[in-house]
């Protein structure tokens, strides 16, 4: 699976290309969800679904129906193993911010080849001098205003630096560019809270589950001195961080062991994160 | 001219349609430019280029042809009046927030009919709920994360309402959800300033230049106990507030003959805003 192929609904009809006014273009007023594959399925797609559901009530977009998008997204598949990306918007509009009633919306499934395999060493990561804006009303959300997100990866190119981690516009630690941030301090897993800014991730949501992580607020401090750190999304699962700027940390700590251990956890859960496939 | 008529480049090549992995549409990586056209000219053309310029130099977004683009515009708008649409994204990507180095950018020229023509007897607004997160970073630059602006816009559908007021998270009062305010206070005009959130508008630039209007930050109190208020923007020029919630203006007062004298100024400088074509 090399190149990226799409296909694109209104309503439920299939069109050929993208409207040019459709507000997605025009707002980025939608959403997206980032999506596994393995072996043709996609073994997270209730949860992503049920974030979807949750975060269009937020926006008061339509959903389309979903048995007739898994099919799609299982025929795009054709059995292979990648990334599926879903994207949600609100539909054609005029100009104007007014949304259209009722919205039409438009999906769009496309299927893309695997990311790089991570480095088996673990992540080195920055932090980003791009900060996140305090937002309540979207905080949690996968939408698409993520300029946020595009300034502060391109930060930096240096290949041996693998994510950037960010701060919001008061300090806190939120999350890496295309990650959620978990960090183990007492002996015990936390993870920034995503109530002001940030997205609240299936990886994520899935941790929390399985670790008894507390949701919190953390400064550069707590992230620095932390005793480990991992970053996690629902393509890449859980990623060791090593080091982030001048602190170091060893792998295998005994700490680290936590985290592989971690990881056997989350590949049994979810066949696309056995090791082997990382 | 009533529907509206699209145009589209990648770099400086004429395309059918805009790539489904347009940056625009996956992260709301761009700008854009709302312009009103007066006979098949652009009377603020320089003043939308120069920041368009600024603004994407702020994203490290390349800009196409400035001549090509303005003969386009030319050509679309065929000798009438509307409002031109400039939109500028990053172009196609692949997955992931990383930039495309060199990006080549797509840009689309649409055509829109006018809005409808301005009540003569003022305009009735309201506060909005949805707050404006702060963000130095894209302060006053003109991008495609509108998804503040949606939500603000849709809180309300009383045609009796004409705009919503929107504030920082801070309670500032900033701008309305498609124009910029301005108050008369203690003699003189003031807007909010756009530094961590907002728009610098260009019908706002002009009047900063028109009017010796002081750059502040403006409470929800000073907007309502003003002397005076009016919104702007590039499309339908300035538009005096009547109505703000339970406050109201009353025209002809002598500060609202000021925005009259000012409204004859505009229309001197820019030939759409005549009164009889708003």
């Amino acid at each position: 699976m090399n190149a990226s192929v799409s296909v694109i609904f209104q309503g439920n009809r299939r069109i050929a290309t993208v409207d040019p006014a459709d507000r997605g273009l025009a707002y980025g007023d939608g959403l997206f969800e980032t999506m596994r594959a393995h072996r043709g399925e996609l073994p997270w797609w209730d949860a992503h679904w049920a974030r979807l559901t949750l975060a269009a009530a937020r926006l008061d977009l339509p959903l389309p129906d979903p048995a007739m998008l898994l099919g799609e997204a299982r025929a795009l598949l054709a059995g292979d193993d990648g990334v599926l990306k879903l994207l949600l918007t609100r539909g054609v509009g005029g100009r104007g911010y007014a949304p259209p009633v009722p919205a039409e919306p438009t999906v769009m499934l496309s299927r893309h080849p695997l990311p790089p395999r991570a480095p088996a060493q673990g992540l080195a990561v920055r932090w980003c001098e791009t900060r996140l804006a305090l937002q309540p009303r979207l905080a949690g959300l996968k939408h698409c205003n993520r300029l946020e997100q595009v300034l502060a990866r391109a930060e930096w190119d240096d290949p041996r630096i693998h994510e950037g981690l960010m701060r919001s516009t008061e300090g806190d630690a939120v999350c890496a560019t295309a990650a959620n941030l978990f960090v183990l301090r007492e002996g015990r897993w936390r993870t920034p809270a995503v109530d002001r800014c940030g997205v609240a991730g299936i990886c994520r949501g899935w941790l929390l589950g399985a670790l008894d992580a507390l949701e919190t607020r953390l400064d550069v401090t707590d992230v620095e001195t932390a005793d480990a750190v991992f970053l996690c999304n629902a393509v890449r699962g859980i990623l060791p961080v090593v080091r982030l700027g001048a602190r170091q940390w060893t792998l295998p700590a005994p700490e680290y062991r936590e985290v592989a251990a971690l990881q056997a956890r989350l590949a049994a859960a979810h066949p696309a994160f056995v090791m082997e496939n990382l």
